[in-house]
Order: structure tokens, then sequence, then C-alpha cells
């Protein structure tokens, strides 16, 4: 990776910045790929910043010297977002954390990139509001837009591309730009915010979100449920879709998966494929749903369906659920969780996912899936010992199989993680001549190519 | 407006399509802008194509000839959006008008882009669901992702943006092209679906579109509230929304539209400003939305809140509402209703709706206030005699200060009529540089400019 040019503008960085920049490779290594299969691939140096003038700077001077830019946020993604293949400088937003408005009135709130989805509901705890979006990780907000995320809330609430209003981004030209007003509705030109909106950093860098908030609802119950099999669960989240069930989470862990959570979150969840389930609404509602969803479970040979409004009893359970990636990890101690994900309609919901079991079976690999199923979307686990190539060819046929299988069923190759370095075969087999629309794109808004390249496609 | 290559095109389209083609010049300015105040720019033919093959063939022997190409649907855009002002072919796209898939099990449906929002209702009479996006008129589906309409439901179901799922597209290569799978989420790559959507035809034409739909719900009721002033039935929208009451339609006609709407709709409503409210829900959730906003209008002054959910009285309110623009325009015979719209965030919205009712009374001039206010977002009408330029004039300097103070409450220059001709110099204020990187976005997707060229920008 070693550039001349490459190497001036690291020069560059430590004269103008000072100690805001590191070239110190274990900080560098911790800003790329520690959480995936894939290599760590470190920058050449990492830049904090503080405000978005020090974002267009640097932006300016990765373009004097044609040097790559990979911003990082939180660094939680899946798919080799953060790495840095073509070398290049990583710009640290995690300091721009300030939460500069809460419009209460509006349901919206004014945030910098750095900010986390837990800070973000911290300073929303005394307004009765609340930000639904909810990957695993405690991500920033920056990142979560980058990557399009989502969760276990998205049946209800959306993803990223629905409750992001507004963004403020520099371009690769080191532009200071504004994507869209903050009214709730727009039909100004080209939706530029939904562009940016999972672009994963391939098109700027985002410096300040507008986003939808929403009311705390007024009783929150939930419980879990254990089916015969996947299938029954799978298909008792379809039947709860169709009905109309304004379901605000429902999550599938497998037998393998609750087991793990069971070991560590020290619970005791009977060993079978289960459902994790939540409403919201009026006390009428949420009781009119739960109702109806335990009546759905019972016709598919679930086991008794308790729910409770006790939020102390719901958040135990929601932090084991979103343990559930690191509960997995520790099945297999020595190993690599590799995480995957799919989306397909949720009629071919319960067919995908019980192909896919199969599939993990057949493979004697050590394996959970779990999902946000209400979506169509599911996730799968594998324990891979990076150190041996037979298991992580194994590893990587398994995730082919899962995009194609998906893709066939009209669905996607990826829900929520995105593309990265991980699936742009996928993607490419998934849209085909409408990648090339996607790269005139790309090159439109950075012709030299220095957005965090090496990602979406190559 | 005379071109060799245009005339060459023509000549071309006569010899390839026959019948299907035509220059009559009745047919011509029935295709370009009869509704609204903007003069009438024929294209130099149009074409009724009758499959997506034809639309690929169109669009090659278009960039063959460097011959513009106008998408058009049924006509009902309001700023100049199917005007050929550098000449060109019209390509109309009514027949194209089948519903060619249900996907009730997925609440989705597959259209071709001339099927129009009644039909697909229509179609879906005997499902248990619906398609909730209505702009007054029934346009097209094709027509409406173009534009990002919405409507009146759009406050609970949202808008256009919301509800398409995928895309088929014939770019200006006349290749044809799918912007995204049928999932419900997706991750992978750009989301092509939303660019596309509110480009109003200047990247390519829509072929096929995916889209939601809803269960109906069980229960809808309703009715209408006489409030002292419009600056009362603002508030109480506010904190309707504030509330998170769910209401899916919350609209606000001002005495003169209300006494418009009695003359046209031969209706009894007191001429009051009033707003038009509607709820969905099961039994016991509508009658407690219906009563929670009941307590609000009163605290504002509002005469009584009379609900109901007899179908047909609803029917009746809402076909009213509907008819707003034409009723209207009943209001001075001989003149045209020169509609514009803008929106801003739901705590601005008294402020702004308020300063604007000042500033027509000013003005002196036939016009009224109404619109979808639960998303921030209000129309005016104007009544104007376009023959004379002195009402004209009037009418754009109102048009000018209304957008600009939108935009000064950081709201938009429109939320859902679009840019077209008519507000290209109020999306540069709004926007400023950010108008730059969509002009590089069109130049990448269309090189030469031949998609319905001098919309959005020129």
């Amino acid at each position: 990776m070693a550039n001349t040019e490459h190497s001036a503008a690291v020069a560059a960085f430590s004269e103008r910045f000072g100690e805001l920049f590191t070239t110190n490779l274990t900080l560098r290594e911790q800003h790329a790929h520690t959480q995936t299969w894939l290599p760590n691939q470190p920058a050449e140096g990492v830049l904090f910043v503080t405000d978005k003038q020090m974002v267009v700077d640097a932006v300016k001077l990765c373009a004097q010297y044609h040097c790559p830019i990979i911003p990082f946020g939180t660094g939680t993604s899946l798919e080799g977002h953060i790495n840095a293949p073509q070398g290049g400088i990583c710009i640290d937003l995690s300091r721009m954390d300030q939460i500069l408005h809460i419009h209460a009135e509006d349901l919206t709130a004014v945030v910098q990139p750095g900010v986390t989805r837990e800070a973000l509901n911290q300073a929303l705890r005394h307004t009765g509001l609340f930000f639904p979006i909810d990957p695993g990780a405690n991500a920033s907000l920056g990142g979560m837009a980058s990557t399009r995320a989502s969760g276990t809330n998205a049946v209800r609430y959306g993803t990223m591309k629905d409750v992001v209003l507004s963004l403020e981004v520099v371009t690769a030209q080191g532009e200071l730009i504004r994507t869209a007003s903050r009214a709730k509705k727009t039909a100004a030109g080209y939706d530029l915010t939904r562009l940016f909106v999972g672009s994963e950093g391939t098109l700027g860098i985002i410096t300040e979100l507008s986003l939808k908030i929403f009311g705390r609802p007024e009783v929150i119950a939930g419980g879990v449920c254990a089916f015969p099999s996947v299938l029954a669960a799978c298909n008792a989240v379809i039947m709860t879709i169709q009905a109309g069930i304004p379901v605000s989470r429902i999550e599938l862990l497998d037998a393998l998966q609750i087991q793990a959570c069971n070991r560590y979150s020290k619970l005791t969840m009977v060993e079978q494929p289960t459902l994790f389930v939540e409403f919201h609404g009026s006390e009428a509602s949420v009781t009119e749903q739960a109702e109806v969803f335990a009546d759905i479970a019972a016709e598919l040979g679930a086991a008794e369906f308790n729910w409770s409004s006790d939020q102390q009893e719901l958040a135990q359970l929601w932090k084991a659920r979103h343990n559930a990636f690191f509960a997995a990890q520790a099945l297999r101690p020595g190993t690599r969780a590799y995480s995957s994900d799919a989306c397909v309609p949720i009629s071919r919901l319960a067919e995908c996912v019980e192909a896919t079991r199969q599939d993990l079976a057949a493979s004697g690999m050590v394996a959970t899936i779990l999902g946000h199923v209400g979506d169509g979307n599911f996730h799968i686990i594998l324990l891979v010992d990076l150190n041996n190539p037979a298991e992580v060819e194994q590893a990587e046929a398994v995730v082919a199989r899962i995009s194609q299988r998906a893709i066939a069923m009209e669905g996607t190759c990826t829900g929520e993680h995105g593309i990265g370095q991980g699936k742009q075969s996928y993607l490419q087999e998934e849209l085909g001549a409408t990648v090339d629309l996607m790269r005139r794109i790309k090159q439109a808004l950075d012709p030299l190519n220095l957005m965090n390249p090496g990602k979406i496609f190559s």
C-alpha cells in the first residue's frame, strides 16, 4: 500500500491536525475490520474529527493527495465497510457526538453523526419520546444511516430510510451540502437523503442528521413463545403480519440460539425455536394484539404464550436478544462469528428459513438462525475457525447459497447488513445492469473514487 | 422548435409505430399542460405505448435522433411536468394499464404505470386490502411515483416514497432495469427506487411498479369540525399530531373553500375554517381517537365534533374534498385555478398558514387555502385571469412569498406538487449547491439530456 501521495497526505495530516491524527498501528487496526471474518485492512492513519469544518478540511486534503477516505462511526458494521483495501485515512466521527436540537413539538431530533442510538434515547428519556431503530449494537447514528440499518423495531417503525428526514453531508469535493429541509414531506427535486442513506460512505461523509422521533407508547407488552419447529414459528409470523397485527417486534431465534442465550444471559427459556414479540399501544390495543397473536401461535402448536408489561422483565429479554451475537460466539470459543443476512417477501419466509435450516444441518457447522422475521429478514451466525481454510470455504459456500436462495425467491442478499466488501458478487447477481447505474452515480459524485473505495462495488 | 433531427425522429416514429403514433395538434395539446397557469408547450408527436418493449424501442429511437422524451400518465401534474419546452416525443403510458399481480399474502401489488389509483383500489375491493395514496386526481401510479405524490392519507400511510418497493425502469440508454427486489427491506446498494421516485421523468421511464398495499381497517370513522379561525384549526392539528393520535386524514379547508365546496358538491357545511378528519382502526381505537380529537377541538373553540362511521356519508365528504380544486375554480368562472403548495415542520404550521392567509387577504385575490395539514403541507388555490398580466404577476409574487416563507421556516417550497417548470428558482433558494449534485446525477444517467428536459432544473 506504500504510495508517495498517501505518504504525503499522512505527513500533511500530522502537520495540520497534530494529536488528533494518529498512525499508531493498534489504533489503525481497531479502526479496520475487527468484528468479521474479513481480513483486517487498516488505514494509514486515523483522524479524530471534532467538528464539520475539520471534515471539510480533511476531505480537501485527501482530494489534494488522491488519498482514500474511510468514514468510521463505532466500527460495528459486518461486511468489511471500514476496511481500507486501498489504504487512505480513516475519519473517526465518534467525537462529533452532540445532540444539537430536540424538536419535541415536531417529533424530530438533530444530531451529529457520532451520537449513538442509546445516547439519543438517553437524552429523550424525560420527553416521552424515543428513537426506535435498534440494530443489535449501540451503533452511531451516522453509521446507521450509512448502512441503512434497521433492527428489531423495523417491522413497525421502518428502517433508517424511513426516519432520516435530512442529512448534512461533506461531498467528495469538500462541499458542505444539505439534502433536504426539515419538513416531513418534500417533492423538491431528487431524493438525495435516501441516496446517501445506505451508500456506505461511498458518496460523502454525513456530518449532521435530522431524524424522526416517536411518542413512547402508553403501554409496551411482550413475551416469548416456543414453537415445535422453525417452520411453525415462521408460519406464525406470516399469519401475524397478514392479520394486520401492528406488532412492533417479532423476532425468531432457533433452538441453538436460545440455548446460547440461556447460557450467555443466564436465562431458562425452553430450548426450542422461539419468537420474541412486543406490542405497543393503549392497554386495550396491546391486549387485543397479544390475544390474536396467542390464538395464531396456539393454532401452530406453540406452547402457551405468556406476556407481560413488566418493563424490567422485557428489558432483560431484549438485552438477551441484542446479545445474541456474543451468545452465539460463546458457543464455540476460539472461533469467529460470521454473520450474514437475507430478506424475502413474507410469503416466502417459512420456505426460505426452512431450506436454510436444512442446509446448515447438512453442513454440520455450528450455526444459529435468528432475525427480524416480521420483515422477512433473517440472519445466520456461523461459528468459524478462521485458521481452517476448509471451514472458511464451507462458510462462504453456505452464505452464497443463502444469498442465491433469497434472490431466487424475489428477495435480496441483504436486508440490513449491506454490501461492503463481502457481498459484491451477490449484489451483481441480484440487480445485474442496475449496478452499472450505481457506478455511474458514484463516478458522477466522486470522480476520483476517494470515498470509501472498494465498497459496494470495486 | 423546428429541428431536423426531431423531424427525422417524427418520421421514424410514424413509420415504426403506425397508428399508435400521432402528430394531431389537439392530441398533442391535450398531452401538454392543460390544467395549469403555465403556457401549453406541446410535444411534436404522441406515442401510445402498449408494452415495455415499445418503450425501449421508443427511447432508443429518440436517443438516435437526440430527440427529447416526455413521459405522460394522466396529465394531472401541476407544475408543467408534461410540457415539451424543447420539443420531442410524448410517451403516453395510459394503455399500459394491467394489474400484473396482487400478492395479497405479501401485501404487495405489481402494476403497469398506466394503472390509476382508483383502478387499483377497484381491483382490490374484494380482498380486504387497499392502496392508500390519494392525490386529488385519479392519477396514474407511474405518474404518482414520478412526482412523489402523497394526498390525504399520507399523514398515516406515507407518500409514494414509502409505498414503492421496487421499480422497473427504461433508462435513457434504452436499458430495462429493476431498482430492487420485492423484499420489504433491502440494504443492497444505492436506493435507486427512491432516486427514481420523484425524479419527474428526468432519469428514465417507469414501466412497472411493485407497491405496498394495506389491510382495510376494521372501522373507518370521521367527520368535519368547524373552527373560529384558520389559526385555531391549525393549532388543533398541531396538538392532534403531538398527542400521537394516529389520525389517517386531517385536512384543512378555509371558509371560502368550504363555501366553494358547499356550492359545487351541494353540501350545507358551516362556512368557517374546517378540518376534515378520519380515523382507522378497531371500534375501540377509532372511538378513543375521535374522543381525544373532540377534546382538543373543543379546547380551541371549535363547534361540536360530530363523527360517524357511515361509509356513504364519509364517501360524500371525501368526494367533496377531492373536488375542492374544481369547486374553487367555479368560484370565479373564466379564470384558471393556479395551485401551489408548501410544507413546514408541524410546529410552524399555524404561523405559516396564518401569515399566508393575511398575505392573500391583503392581495385582494380570490384564493382559498386547504391542505394535508397533518404533515405540515398546505395548498393555496388562486383564481387568476390569465389574460390579465397584472393578475398573473400578482399570483406569481404570492407564490414566491409562500415558497420563501416555508423555506425560512425550515420547510420546503413543495411538499407534493414537485418542481417541474414552475418552481426551479425556489428549489435553488431552498437547496443551493445541493442542486448541483442533482444535476451531476442527471448528467451521469442521461448524458444527452433526453429525459423530460427542462424539468426540475434547466
